[in-house]
């Protein structure tokens, strides 16, 4: 045993720190798929000052730190290498407080998102963050990756509901700012650079969230456009007449749309005829006396005015839930096919020329291919699933190459919402200049001299 | 003259570097009332690439800088000393770009407000900041004093429509991240550090501004509360109802509204009683079909519940406007008064306790005296103003040290949106923990390690 797992021993105690078979195969990678490997030991602690207790010891030893959620991850930044020591916050768990009066929740890092969500529920409050992974991914890595998801049109990412927060540094020490006011300008806002570093300036042991008033009320419809500026319109359109009570905008490309018709269980297209562009609307509204009738003029007028072609809108839940199962054929998509998957953003009036062209650059690259084009684009994020098993030549590498160059061109950005971890890391100079990131090593270097946080994520 | 001022004569010409008289006046110290001073030279770059020239030939020259903007500040951020060199954006101003499709406005860091503003407007948008000195304040100042105002409890402070920044480091490096998509996790979120640091970390230079439809639609009332809590659980009332549309809340304690009532033309309440406690509630819409049914069947239950004892609805503008002369009697401070003005913040729910507190912290100072309690309560930020003329004894550092004192106590900030500045840089440690304090330095020492931007403020 050596030095460093001894002072760890001895500090946070023989349960705490594990090395070996004990380490569960769970913290030797995330969802990224990337490479597992068995770290050199994992240490659980239960509170603050343990992490605190712990960093100091490794920051001495220049102990390499991988912390560690809910390995949700899909960039690869919690995934270890085999000489680092990966620190859970799995036992740091559980909603602290919920204040009324200031619409927050205080909340351990180690935290699953929907135990937060729930908590907050049952208090007559809504948690406006919401994605796939909720039962299994931590508040913790939300705020380490700045998650985004699903309720990012109407509530912004994580970073847009965090006021407060408690971190540890990599020489232990403990910044505590569980701020609950809106109005506090003291100094530099220090949270936010944790917000999205990927564990790679400090870890994250609490937060203070900002809660919102419910919205339950959702009517969802299809639409179909004559083109990608048609979407524009209707967004536009959209935005004007529901402001903040536009709750989706699922923007699918014909690809993307027919593939996942074939996957639905009906197998049927709502629509008689093809149509260049379909999207998915919804307005999410806290309730007024008549929201079914006020989105039925918006999507009445909207039709009227020649922006949309054609529309269906759900007249009951399980029309909705129809209407969404086409555009969440996604989670079939791993078995259906070998998907090759991206997740861009773009300046949104340029998404359309984007997609041509893109389309374009995968048929000179592979003359037999499949490519399905779809996107959140009220919040400009473009994702892009190319099928392995059915372009041949088509590889991980090979799609990346092809659509991060064009990002780079268009001045988009190589990751809207997954980060950048390991697997990105390659690209991240396309979407930030030489300038950004020697700046963002200055950062680094004042937070974390000894390099010893996540070392050889992001940058 | 020094070798400093003939440098940057010699790169950025005689036109653009004044000493002695020929600097105005409107240099020399800023609304906050801090004693003025003539700096050594005022700088008037009219581009980044000249402001990168000036800062790191002053760099060089281990010369202090202090940035200016529109000069509105209250907390003496941008007034010099003898030594420093004042860089004014003023040469720097103008909307660059509005794109429709991302909703986004590009602008030069020298722009006053208004005139971003009414660039929105003019292409159907709201660009959601704003307060009094819109006419005067600039862009770059908002930016880094993270500004507050008027539409804060509806759209957030500065940092929230902030999507895009354009700064220059005290070496001159210009970081260039006019990002204008919602998503983009690409490493560090560099732009949020200058964000609120008043200068002390890089001069602003451009930024990208997120707008968003019109809310043209405001319905007004004042309502006569039971007490504190009966004010909490109004704005729950409406925050659960309207969503956000609730667009004001502002709380008066009868001392403050007893004033301004005698300060209206008609110098009359529009109650028949006096009441504990009042408040301007506003919902500001994008205009639906019964705006006006739907706030008065909120303000209705809230009757009929209990939570107000009584209600005056605006039925007209000109309604509107006479309530709001009763808030906006702070405009006559200046005159009615010799005012002491805090601008603080606390968790929502404890601003009742600390109203109490203060005020009888105040009499058992200074037996006789006047104290006026008014803020934007949903916001969590309250207004002290206590009257000089009437209150023997009371001095602007006497009133600093009673009331920051108890923020501290109840876990409050000493400045809720005016920064911290020089006249705030005492109480600083009241808000902000050492460890936060050390790490700020860390901070101030990784991008400006000469310490040339701003020297004494803020830290």
């Amino acid at each position: 045993m050596t030095e460093v797992i001894a002072a760890l021993r001895e500090a946070l105690g023989d349960d705490a720190v594990r090395t070996g078979e004990a380490i569960g195969e769970r913290h030797h990678t995330d969802w990224s798929g990337h490479a597992p490997a068995q770290p050199r030991a994992l240490l659980l602690p239960r509170t603050t000052e343990e992490v605190a207790a712990a960093l100091r010891i490794c920051d001495a030893h220049r102990q390499s730190v991988v912390p560690q959620g809910g390995m949700t991850g899909l960039a690869g930044a919690a995934v270890p290498t085999a000489g680092d020591i990966v620190l859970s916050l799995e036992r740091m768990s559980g909603v602290e407080e919920i204040d009324p009066a200031a619409a927050t929740l205080t909340v351990l890092a180690g935290t699953p998102l929907q135990v937060a969500q729930e908590a907050a529920a049952a208090q007559g409050f809504e948690l406006a963050l919401d994605f796939g992974a909720r039962g299994s991914c931590q508040i913790g890595g939300n705020i380490a990756t700045n998650a985004g998801g699903l309720r990012v049109i109407q509530s912004g990412m994580t970073r847009d509901l965090l006021l407060g927060l408690e971190v540890v540094l990599a020489d232990g020490t403990i910044l505590s700012s569980l701020n609950k006011m809106v109005k506090n300008n003291t100094g530099y806002d220090l949270k936010q650079l944790f917000v999205g570093s990927e564990g790679t300036l400090g870890v994250i042991t609490r937060a203070v969230l900002r809660l919102s008033p419910p919205r339950p009320q959702r009517h969802t419809a299809l639409c179909a456009l004559a083109d990608f500026d048609g979407a524009l319109a209707l967004l536009g359109h959209m935005r004007r007449r529901l402001g903040s009570d536009v709750g989706a905008f699922e923007l699918m490309w014909p690809d993307f749309f027919d593939l996942c018709v074939s996957l639905t269980r009906s197998k049927t297209s709502p629509f008689a005829a093809a149509h260049p562009m379909y999207v998915l609307v919804e307005m999410a509204s806290i309730g007024g006396d008549d929201d079914a009738g006020r989105f039925a003029a918006v999507l009445g007028d909207a039709l009227e005015d020649g922006i949309v072609t054609d529309a269906v809108i759900a007249q009951s839940a399980s029309d909705a839930a129809a209407l969404w199962e086409i555009r969440e054929c996604t989670a079939e998509f791993p078995v259906a096919l070998d998907p090759i998957n991206l997740d861009i953003s773009l300046p949104i009036g340029r998404i359309g020329a984007f997609v041509d062209e893109c389309r374009a650059a995968f048929a000179a690259a592979w003359p037999v291919h499949r490519a399905f084009f779809f996107g959140h684009i009220g919040d400009s994020n473009l994702h892009v699933t190319v099928d392995g098993r059915t372009s041949p030549g088509a590889t991980h590498a090979g799609v990346d190459d092809i659509a991060y160059a064009l990002v780079r061109q268009y001045g988009g950005s190589v990751s809207a919402e997954h980060g950048i971890g390991v697997l990105k890391r390659p690209y991240l100079s396309y979407s930030r200049m030489p300038a950004e990131l020697a700046t963002m090593r200055r950062i680094k270097q004042a937070l974390d001299p000894n390099g010893i946080l996540n070392p050889g994520k992001v940058l």
